[in-house]
């Protein structure tokens, strides 16, 4: 098994767990952006959210609620980002399907958030008719 | 109703659709990072990810993935961020769970991630203890 992460799902590699059940496990980021960061895994293999399986995101959505509330629960953070990166572009590095969940106090700059283009650039009522199209 | 996006769900509010089930509903960012930039959220009211019931969150990663598919086949990104902001600490601006589907093309700095404490500093057992035992 070359991934990473289903071979810490396998119990293979060791991790610090958070939380687990019979579908995901939640367990600590070793190169954290803030106290807390947490990613949340199925323990069946998805490269990313176009291929993982429909039960399996519904699985993880579930766990990333629970661990947003142990972190809430016990670190008591402003607020927490809730992040998840798609091919090597979007920053992805681990090709498994993971979720971020990431404790943020007020001004801490730990993420920057996004830029944003000139609205008058885009043709929003010809877009959103070409990407109905493509359901 | 005071909720900007419950009176979009509602048909109050116009929006620029995408997709639709009878839980969810997708439209295009107004204020978009990028072309395609796209929202979904539930049709039942959320604050965030704390509060929002369980079953809402598991349609919306189903719904998340629908577009992220349809993102993926009209305009071909290099890469999708899939990003949920909780409390204005954490960008959050409008107080109904939404998830941001992002498409993002190679080098467009669209988002630039996150900086990373220094691993050093975290005992991460501990802190594992401390996020299970908040369960």
């Amino acid at each position: 098994m070359d991934c990473l992460f289903c071979r810490i799902a396998a119990g293979e590699l060791p991790c610090h767990k958070v939380a687990e059940d019979e579908h995901t496990l939640a367990f600590l980021d070793i190169n954290p952006a803030t106290r807390g960061h947490t990613l949340v895994i199925p323990k069946n293999h998805g490269t990313n959210v176009l291929d993982t399986a429909p039960d399996d995101l519904a699985a993880v959505a579930r766990m990333v609620q629970k661990v947003a509330q142990q972190v809430e629960h016990a670190l008591h953070p402003d607020g927490i980002n809730i992040v998840q990166n798609n091919r090597p572009a979007a920053g992805q590095v681990v090709m498994h399907y993971h979720v971020h969940i990431i404790p943020r106090q007020q001004g801490d700059r730990a993420l920057s958030g996004w830029s944003h283009i000139d609205k008058q650039s885009v043709d929003f009522p010809a877009l959103a008719e070409q990407l109905r199209a493509a359901q």
